[in-house]
Formats: structure tokens, sequence, C-alpha cells
């Protein structure tokens, strides 16, 4: 007996109709994005290594694979400083012509080549500004947990210096008003960590997340110096006004304002704009929704005993 | 002095010895996976390339390499449903070898072979509906969420976009009969995103979740249209009903019922075979595990104010 | 008209200052690492061979290229039991470089080789109790979950497989005296699956964690046997004890002791060193911080129904 | 005793003072090209992708990843074409801007970006007709070899087919005015198969290079149909006028016209600007340097005996 | 003043245009390979790795990334074997598939399948004469080079050792009847060395090649034991009979006969079915079609002396 | 009908018996290298990655991937050159330690990496005299090829230069001292360009090779300064002394000296210790083993027609 390998008939036939279904542009025209010949594309890989050499050059000899002595120290700053603007610039660049909206013909490609170089290099000259911060991030992280060996095992290991670094990175391009790619930069964070930071909040120093799986921080969010979370904690918006249309005006305030030297508890979700007063303590899987007063110390209500008949369950 | 490099005779020894123990088939008979000549395995690489396709293909010009132009829509849709179905039909046969438990002889491998391509081409053919379907849940996602700047920037980076795609490839596969790969698929979108959606699950249209990590929805869920949820929540089982050898009986409906138009928030724990009801909004970090009916609000009680007096806790 | 396209003066003026300021010792002698030449470097990318090529090791056929027979299985422990030795040997060697503070004339840097070396062997030598004892994690997930269709689906897609795994292999690390290699290795499970077992912790036998997004167990916590988690668990640290200078005193005993066959379900929260007694089921979204005694049932206070009237919130 | 792993002050030095020699623009001024910011670099990673995806829509089916099947032949040609326009536009471009001597603000870049696409455009309009030719190579080699099995041993294994395609290519590109790229793309052919091809060479239908290896053929030589070479036949130049400054000029004609249907055996060395009449018969290893009349048969003088003494040599 | 970036209508209907013509089948019928769906193809990636593992397991410790130790030596060779044996019938499997003029309905794949199966365990059997052979050649280029310090550097680095590999692998494969594979292999080692030994002729013990750039050794050669052949000494054909239809008979034997203990100088072409008598020496350059005595010195007819007047030339 | 796909019994067999006589070591004592454990082993790809690196340092701008501007300039050598000496140091080490017939114990380490150390940093020390050198050979290039348009193509392009690149970096290392490294790099480009020059031969400066392929240049040759050779030269041995066991003596000078301004042909073959005069040129395809004076000009003797009556050859 003879097999036939071929795919028959009707299996080919199948295809061919769907692809004609599939490139009909009925069908796709809400979730396409045209891209317009000569424009770079945003590249999630090139964004990785965008934020790998920046983590190299804030954290010299922990990432990358240098070798750090202090004779060449100089050097690697300069080649990848120099490799950083030129990738950036491009993603940059990348991030304009993405979201743009523009016909072609009423685009100044030279022009706008030359806006993402200066926005890449306000960015370059604000990485020392960022080292400054990330050392009292990294202090507080070192300081506050009893398991952490030393300042090498956080900033080498901690999942939070990774959120918290791509988030001061992204926070930052987005105030110099670079689209889109502020986002993905804080979404690769949030894959690796589980951690969520919109990059449009706004953070003070000496911040710390511990473990930090399920944390979310909204994008109206403001949170002082100090300010220590636990995994799952949110600290998100509770309802948002609606226009005419019933959609959700945007950009109004309404995540939480976090003063100074507050600790969050895992689990425990924030939501709206009120305020927890400084040096307040905010016990685990609570639920607030109200303002909380400084100084203040708040945990869930009392559990309660049950009794169950049935197997495995509760 | 001279130094000795070679490991010594001890460790040579201790080596050899634990190679023998490791290749002794009573030590691993219950954790190994026997490979059979000549069938394929299931890839996780190949998987991801699978993924990453048909997101190509339902999201044009998002994903891939690609740079889409209206002029050659239809040729890419081709190129890359002909690789897919290839790429698909080998790894829906490595899936059938896996879990089967026949002997070589007992096999008709032409025959599954060709069944595997059926498999992969009704799939296929239903890749239109899932791009129609994910469209609502897009266009959810985009009118949902106040920091949404487009929806480019939901299907290019929401975490939430990724995991239901995956969930919708996964869950048609395992309607099809596709054993095990419908489950990794969903697994690669849990690591991913921190999104755990089992392929079974039924979801209805413009379902939306937002940041996402810690969801968990259950095989047994059902779940209506329009349904949103928030970070942290879980949709599971309370207990289940064990066989005379007190093992869980499988199959048994024993997740949660979420109708249409229902918000759950963050953190909120949802057990067992109950009904929430329509128009119905859960608070976040409750613990339910009742029927809720349609159009409820419902709370976590009121946390309480504590006195500490120890240093850095609660 | 012509166009400039070299970036000016201004922009390569500004990235000179910067590189600067980024090379000057004050700015980054707190988060930087001087890595002495010829010493190898701790590599994410060989510790993830390294735990690859153990779970290939541990779970024969599942994982790797390879594709097991009986008569051949020697054969392959032999040759990856060889790689792993030569791999782990040099990166237990990089961590001990790594957290080395002796000046470089202090180091014998032969004997530290032939003690990493030893350390490898030893860590092999325990690689069939770790198979046995993951042997009784994998039946417990399989009988645990009605949704677990084979104890191979278990074994190849269930991320708490990957992270116990990845747990007890770190832990051993540890026990042996390995310095930070440990930490790495828990930390790439805790991106992978969403769950933070610190290596430090004690688990016993039959051990599972289902879904496991947002698990974190602290580093003097310890486990019974059969002792089961759902997601966004923590068994953390309520408060430390302050040293003198108001930092932590590390190393005490500050997470809970989970007796067993102990179940906790999603996202209770279980603070400081207290116990939960055997056999007893926590419900979830919890917040314990007091012991719990043996065969004890605790959930959540009941949730409160409420009204809001604004648009999409609660 | 204590060693001292790390480099001391004497090779640092060294190095040091090296890096300054090497920095000095008086060492380097005739050996580096300086890169202008924002245009693209000839790649010959791109370049080698050009060349197989060349290939790949010349003989479809036989190099690239695809399987052809003739309903998908055309939207694989279209994909193709279309990545092809985009890489060959862009090195296209390299081309132009790395040859250029102009200063920055001279140049028009979106002028020149519009004229590499035209380029390119022009060099796939031409495709049809490299295939045509190519196809009486194929045939030509395959009638002429007594030990090739097929046409598709001959297109898939033969390295004449290889650098005639890529002298194909580099000729063409190179009468539309490309600079650089089709030097690039003889080379690589060059230093894959031994045969050096001038891409300014005019060479007619049906020619066929046996074995290849060594085989120079020079840029202004002249080759007609039905041509054969054996490997190591050159074709080269004898001597070149000098200008006034006794520097060769460039351009003057200097190599052979080989007429139709000649062969030329291995090794043969034919200098010059002379004709090679058509029918001829050049045996191997003999040097030629005047005019040889139509139908002539050449070989070299007699070789003569000789005796020697000594050990292993002549 | 703005610019168009976009390509314009008369370049995408050049593309599409030429899309039409290179997807006309009449223009591609001679140059296509059609791909039966399930066949594997021909992959030189794959080749590559068969040829790299085939040297590893003969010249063990060499190639490969293998730290070759006596204790491990037995599961290397398993374990190398093994992987050979995979993917070795895949692609004599693809070789067989290739050639195929047969109907996909008159295949018995399966069958096929499994006489690839028993073509790899047949060529595997064959290893340890290849490598007892290659022994004899290494040692051969071992003595009979000066410059040779040792027998790694021979083994390590010498092209000829890597070429007669390949032509011993892939004749073997040829006498086994594997059809395509060999002419890859041979053409492999032809690419990397400059050496093109055709898999049918038939060689003997000791032999070994200096340099080796531009030799060719035709299909119907055969070369005794213990013969040495310099760079860029052909043994082809001179002439061949032609068909009725004037194409050349197939399987001719055409090429020399080159007995014992021979040595043949560099660029030596040695034409026609003759025969070099044991012993001989055959000088450089020298253009040789008919029979040599045995222990025969050959060398090219003396040089003359000339003068020149012009330039750079001769 | 079932099929059977599992390899039967008679093919493992056959393949078990193999490995054994495979693992016998008498089979495979001649060659194979016996590693030890914690040396690094020669590795072609590092050695390709020094080539590159120390090729973009001697011809900035061209190779690697950075794009050259003046103000980065000193960043980028100091970059290249540091991790030149890293890469550089452990292959030297790799050499040093698989030339080495010591027994372990009687090895001093870290003495032998400080002197790979101290010979990578003399390696680079020379440099900056190697780019020098080449600039020379650039020249030649340039100035002798009416075909280059520039420079910059010579740099790019030419074989020539990146086979004499090689050579030099290689020469310096042999004179330096190292082992087996610099047979390595010259066969590197042998096989890339045809050309083998080995790395003991002496060279003076201006030296050009013109297309190249077959060039053979003998260890003991010495080259005076602008020498131009055209391919298939070769410079080798006529003979060379036999021990009294019948074996070559290495490290006799048997090689030609070739004095200043010399030209020689394609396929010229110049063999023994003889002396080619100063301002000679040498016709192609010439057989030298005598000296010839200074001035000279030498061809072949007149080639002959002769009449053949059979079809395709000659």
């Amino acid at each position: 007996m003879k097999i036939k390998m071929q795919s028959d008939h009707t299996i080919l036939q199948k295809i061919n109709q769907t692809v004609k279904q599939l490139a009909d542009p009925k069908t796709y025209d809400m979730v396409c994005h045209e891209h317009r010949l000569g424009e770079p594309l945003p590249s999630t890989e090139k964004l990785a290594r965008i934020v790998n050499m920046v983590r190299e050059i804030l954290f010299p000899g922990y990432f990358g694979n240098t070798s750090l002595r202090p004779d060449t120290i100089r050097h690697y700053m300069g080649v990848y400083v120099d490799e950083l603007f030129e990738l950036l610039s491009e993603q940059i660049l990348a991030g304009l012509c993405f979201t743009c909206d523009k016909q072609p013909e009423e685009i100044d490609m030279p022009e706008r080549n030359r806006f993402a170089q200066e926005l890449a290099a306000d960015f370059i000259a604000y990485l020392p500004e960022i080292r400054r911060i990330l050392v009292t991030d990294v202090e507080a992280a070192f300081v506050g947990d009893p398991a952490a060996k030393s300042r090498s095992e956080v900033i080498y290991c901690y999942p939070a210096i990774r959120a918290i670094s791509n988030y001061r990175i992204a926070h930052r391009l987005l105030e110099l008003g670079v689209p889109l790619i502020p986002r993905i930069i804080g979404e690769m964070a949030h894959s690796e960590t589980g951690i969520d930071i919109h990059p449009k909040a706004q953070i003070g120093e000496s911040f710390t997340i511990d473990h930090g799986t399920g944390v979310v921080i909204g994008s109206t969010c403001i949170i002082g110096n100090n300010v220590k979370l636990y995994q799952g904690v949110t600290l998100g918006a509770k309802s948002f006004p609606l226009d005419e249309h019933g959609n959700p005006i945007k950009g109004v305030p309404r995540h939480p304002i976090v003063e100074d030297n507050v600790i969050i508890y895992a689990q425990a979700t924030i939501l709206g704009r009120i305020t927890i007063g400084k040096n307040s303590v905010i016990g685990g899987n609570v639920w607030v929704t109200n303002n909380v007063p400084p100084d203040s110390k708040i945990v869930q209500s009392k559990a309660r005993e049950t009794a169950f008949s049935d197997g495995g369950g509760i």
C-alpha cells in the first residue's frame, strides 16, 4: 500500500480561502499598522540593548560583557554613550514615526531625525542624575532587607532595581516628549519582574519595592521619598469621569498620592486620588479608597474561623 | 612550588558514581519521557515562532520583521499562513505523539501526520474569527483605560492583549482536540505577563484585563461579554469532589460563571461554581465564595486602625 | 536646499560632558563592581544553561535537545554531568570571586579553583536526592490539580515545577556555601514564573504551588511536607529588630513556620515568625500575623454591599 | 604562597601607551573611514542576505527556508521581492554614502535615498533577464560535465553557478552605477569559490567554469557565448600604460577578448588585450600573450625527463 | 519644504510587474525545485554539523566543544554517535526525496525512512575504518612536511586533513548509494580549502596534499597509496566521448590513474585516462596527457629570457 | 496496516558495537587531544573575533560595528585594545597549554597565565608598527591595480589585504614565541582568500598580491620590499634533506629569497633556496628551480599548435 503525503485539495483550498479573508482590508483596518518606507520601526530587541547599555553605564561592571578597571572606565563610558546615542536616536525616531498621523508629504524627515538626536542627547545628559537617584534606591533596598548580603547582590539580583531603573529611564524619556518608547520600556520591566510602573508616575528618592510581583503604580501617582512597597500592592484608579460619549476622560488625576516614609504591605489595594499621609503603614490585603492621615497604621479587619465539611477545598 | 590543576581521583569518583545512580531506571521512571525515533518533539522555540506568526497575521504590521504596505499584504498573508501551516502541523503532530501511549507498531504515522495537517488547516480557517473577536478586546482595552494613548499602544504594549491572544489561539486548538500544545501556549503567556488563563475556559467578546499580573482564570470558568478584570483577580476552585481513592475527580465544573458587563477589582478571589450576576462590580481584595446577584457592588469590610511599637514593621 | 545630517557641536559637547561626569569615580563608587583580570564573571546565560542541564538530568527526555532512549541514557547522563561539572565549577568560582573583598595578592587562585570544583562535585553528588524529592512534588501537583491531564503535562508546563526545581538546586548550593549564585538562580525562576522562593527557606517534600504568580517565601521560612500554596500567597516578615544604627539585624528568624498538610489560598498574607499548625486551611486574601493552631480553617471577614453612583468605577 | 593575578603596572602602561599611539590621527589618516551619523554602513551580512534572497528568487525552492508549492509561489515572490527592495535600497544608499567625498552640508539625503530606491527597483526589474541567462549557464554546466547527475545537482552544488550568479548580479548593479557594492558581492563569491570575476567584465550566455578555484577574469575582459573555463585560468593584464606620475592609467582595455565557443584548460594564463578567436581550445598551463586565431588548438611545449639524486624532492 | 519619502507609483508598479514575471512558471520551470509537504530538505547547516560531529568522533578532543578525558570518552562517543545517527538519517532521507522523480502516491515514506536509517547505521559502522585510514593520512602529512611542528598542528590546522576527511566521509556515503549529500559534503570542503575531490574518486592510504588550494581530483580517478600532491594539481579529463546527441556520455573512465608513491608538484595538469607509474615525480606547471612510466621524473621545458620595454608588465 | 517506526534491534546493535570500537584507546591514541580541566581551549571563533578586532583597530571605521568619529576614536581604541588584551591573553594561554607535554603537577598555571598576558601586551605594543607597514601594502595595492577605484575599496574588499593583515599579525605572534595560534590565524586567511602565507616567512614593506587564490609562500621564504605576486604563485621547497630515519630535517632554509621590486606572474612555481634577483619579472606558469640574476625577465617557452580530432576535449 502506498500512502499519500501531499496535503490534498481540501486542505489547500481551506488555506487559500483564509488567506483571501485575512488580506481583506475590512477585517484588519482597526488592528494594522502601515509602515512607511524608510522609517525605522520600534524594536524590542534594540530597546532591550538600550536598556542594558544604560544599566551598564549606570552600574559599571555589573552588566554587559565588560570587565571594568579604573584605567579603562573613561573609554568604556565613551564608547557605551556613543553607541547609546546612535541606537536611542534611531528608536526615538521610530517612536515619532510610529505615532505620527501626518501624510508622508507633510513630514520633514531630516528635521525629525535631528529632533530625535537632540532628545537622545538630552536624555544622555540626564544619566548622571539618574545614577544619583538610583544610588539612593539601592541603598534603601539594602538597608531595608535583612536578607540582603551586600549592595552587589541588590544591584545584580533584585527585580525591584531592574524595574525602578526602567521606570527612571522611561520617565525621563516621557518627560522629554518621546512617544511610545517609554511605555515599551516600562512593559519590558513588567514582563521580567511583574512590577508595573507607569512611566508617567512621579516617584521620589530612596524608593524600594520588596519582591515586587504584582505591584501596580498608575500613571498619575505621586510618591514621596523613602517609600517602601511590598509585592502585590496596587496604587490604582477607583473610577474615572466619563465624557459625553461615555468614554473615560484621559489625563485626569485619579491615582493615590503617597507621602514620604510610607510602607505598604503585600496585596494592599489603594484606589483613587486619595492621600496616604507621611509615615503611615498600610497592612497587607486591605482595600483603601479614602484618605489616610499621616502616621496612621491600618490593617485588615480580623479574619474569622469557619468549618467546612468537603474534601480538598475551603 | 608547582600546583595541581587536575581534579583528583576523589572528585572523579564522586561524579562517576552519581552518573551511575542517575542512569538507574528506578530513579527516573516516574519523571522521564521516552522519545520514539522519527517523531517530532514539542518545541517551545517553534511554538513561540508560531504564536508570533499568528500575531503578525492577526495584527498586520505590528510584530515580525515585515513592513506592511497595502500592495504587499496579500503576499505576506500568503507566505505567513503557508509557513504557519507547516510549523503548526509539525507541532500538532508532536503533541499527538507526546501524549500517545500506544506501542510503536500500533501507530499509523502517515495517517496521524495527515490528521495533524487537517487540524492545522482547521485552525487556520478560524483565524479570521479570532481576529474579529480580538478587535473587540482591543477596543475594550482602549476605551476602558484613560492612560491608553491609542489603539496602537494597546496592541503593541499591553500584556493583556498578548495573554488574551494566546488564550484565544490555545482555546481554539484545544477545541479542535490538540493535546498539550494549548497548555504550553497558555503558559508562555503566563510567563511573559503573569496572566494565567486556562485554555479550556470560555470567554466572551470585549474582554479586558488591566495590568494583569497575578490573574488566574480556571479551566471551567465561563465569562460573558464586556467583562473587565484587574490584576491579581482569581477565578478559581474552592474545593473539588474526590473519587473513591481520594483523588480529585477531573472535569467537574468548579470555577465561577461571570456574566456580562462585570468588573472585578484587583486581588479579588472568587472561588467555586458560583455566578457573578451581570453588571456587578466586585471590589478589590475580597474573598467571594457565594453567588452574587446581578447589579451588585461588593467591597471588603472596613479596615481598622492599629498601633504598633516596633521598628520597621507593622 | 541642502540639509545638515551631522549632529552639531552642541549635541557632541553635551555628550562629551556627560561622559566625563559618568567616568568620575565619585559618581559611581557605590554602584560599581571592579573586575579582577583573569577571574570568571557570573553569567546569567551560563547559569541558565546550568539550570537547563540539571533539569534535563533530573527529568530525562523533557528538556534539552536530546531524544532519550533506554540504550543511550547512560551516555547522555555521563556527558551532561561532565559538562555540568565544568560549567558549574566555573560559575561557583565566579561567585567566590565576585563576593571576595581580599586584595589580589592575598588570593590563592589555584586553591580557590580547586575548592570550586569540590563544591561542584558535591552538588552533583546530591542530584539523585533532588530527583527523589522532585518526584514527590510532581506527584503532589498532579494529584492535587483536577485540570492536570498527566504527569508529563505537569513536568513540561507547570511553572511551579520550574520554580521548585530552581529552589531545590539553589538551596543545595547555598547549603554548600556557594555565594551569590543561588540567589541568581532563584531570581531566574522568579522572573519566569512570578514565584519568589528565597534559596535559604526550608521546604519539605510533596510541596506544590498552584498557578503561583505572586507567591513569596521568605528566607527564614520553614515549610513541612505536603503543603500547598495558591497564587499570591506571601510568607513574609512583619517587622524586624533594628540594631543600634537603626539597620535591620540580619539572619533573625522572622518568617512563618508552616506545618505539614497546610493549604493556603490565593493572596493570603502570612507575616512574622508565627506557626500555621498542621492540617490548617487558610482562606484567600486574609492577613494573618498570629499563630494559627493545627486543624484551623480561616477566612476573610464577610464582604459588604455598597452603592456607587459614578461611571466606570467602584 | 600567594599569587598575584592582576596584570601589573608595566603591562597596563604598555597598553595605555599603545592606545595613545593608535588614536593619533597621523597614524591612521590613510586607512580610516569616517562615518557620518545617520548614514547606513555597507554590511557584508546584509549583502549576503541580499544575494541569498536573489538566489531564492531566481532558483525557487533551492535556497532559503521555503518550501515552494505551485499555489504559493506568487506569494513568496511577492514577499521576497519586497524584502529585497528594502534591503537593497539601504545597501545601495550605504554604497553611495561610503564613496561620497562631499561635505555633509552639500548632501541632499532624501534625494539620495530616493535615488537608491530607484536603482533598487531598476535592478529588480532586471531579475527576469538574469534568470533567463542563468538558465543557459546551468544548461551549459549540466551538458558539459559528464559527472553531473542532474540540473538540480548543478544548481545546488556547483560553485561555478554560485560565482556566475554573483557576477551577473554585481555586473547589473555596476551597470546601474552603484558603487562599491558590486565589488563586495564579487569578492563574496571569490572567497566562497576561489573564482574571481571582476563585476565590470562582459560575459555572454551559456558560460561555464569547471571546478573553478583560481580562475581570474579581469575588469575589461569581453567573453562571448558558450565559453568554458577550467580551474586556475587567468584572463589578466600583461602590462598597463603609466601616466606621467608612474601610476597605472585606470580604465584602459587591457584584458583578453574571448570569442564564442572557446574552451580554456586548467591553469592557462592569457594576458593582455589579445583575442582568442572563436572555437579555439587552449591547453592547460600555457602562457599566452599574443592573439590566437579562430579554431586554434594550443598546448604547452613538451615536458622533459630529468634525473635527480636527492631525497623527497624533484 | 516637505519631502516625499514614499516610493512613488512608478517604483511600485515596476516591482509588481516584476513579481508577476518571476511567478510565471514558464520563466522558472527549468530551475526550480518543488518541495513535497512533510519531506525534509537537504540543509547545508545540518550537514556542516554532521561533518563536525564526525570529525569530533574521529579526532576526539580537537573539534567540538568537548573536553575529552579518559573517563568520559565512552559517554561522549555514545552521545555523538546517537546524535549523528538522527541527524544523518534525516539528511539521507532528504537526499533520497530531493532526487526522487516519483509521484507522491508512489512513495512509501515509512519504508524510505527505514532505508535512510539503515544507510546511516551502515555509515556509522564504517567510522572506525575511516579513522584508521585518516591516521595514515595524518602521519603522511606530518612526516612529509618539515614545517609541521606536531601531529596536533596537522590535525587542527591543515586544510588537507579537512578536505581528505570530507572526501572519505562523502566517498563512503556515495558507495552506500546516498544521492546528492556526498556531493554537498565534498563542495563544503572545496569552499573551505580550495581542494576539490570528487566523492567518487578512489584514493588509497597515506594520502597527502600540501597547501592544496586549486587541487582538482576527478570522479573516475584512481590513486594508490602514499601519494602526495601539491597545490594547483589537476587530475582531470582531457576529452570525453559524446553520444549521438552531442552530449558527453556519463560514467566513462576519463581521469588519470596515479600509482603508489607518486609526487606531483604545484600546478601540474594531468589529463585523461593515463597512468602515472609508481614512484614517479611530476614537476610543477607541466601539462601531461600521456602515460608516464614508473620511476619517471618529468619537468617543464626550460623557461626563456626575454626583454620588454614597457612599464609595469611583462 | 500499521507501520514500525522504531529502529530495530539490528540497527541499534550496529551502533552500540561501533561506539565500543570508537571508544577503544588503541583506535584513537594517535589522533586525540586530551584536555586538562581548567585550561582554556584554542577557539577559532575567539581567534576570528581577535583578528576582526585587530583589523578594526588598524583600519578604524571599516570593520566591526562601530561608527568612527574623530571625537570618539580615543575611546574606541581604548575599549578595543582592552578587550583584545583579555581575549588574546586567553588564547595565547590556550596555545601554550595545547602544545605543552608536561604533567599537570609540573605546571605553574599562575606563572603561565602571567606569561600569556605579557605576550599579549607585547603584541599590542607592536600594533602601531603593523599599521605603519600595512599602510605601505595598501598603497602598493592601490597604485599597482588600475581597477582599484580608491584606497577604501582596497581596504574593504581586497583579499590580499586580509591575507597580508593576518600574516603580519601571525608573524609577530610567532616571533614572540606563541605556539599554534599563529598557524591557525594563517589558515583562517588561507580558507577565506586562498592565499597561504606561512607565519614564519619574512616579508618586506609595500607587498602586494593581486587576486591571490592559490598563492603559497613557504616558511623560510625571505621577500624584500615592493614585491608583487599574482594568483597561483608558489614560493615553495624543491626537496629537503632527510635525517638518518628518512624524515625531513625541520627548519632548514629551503624556500626562495625574492629581492626588492620583483614581480611574479600567475601560476609561476619557484622552488628551492634560490634567489630571484631584484627588479626581475617572472612570467606566468613557469617552473623555476635555479637562481635568477637581478633585472631578469623570464617567460615560459613558447606554446605549440596541435590538431585533435575528438569531441569536447583537447
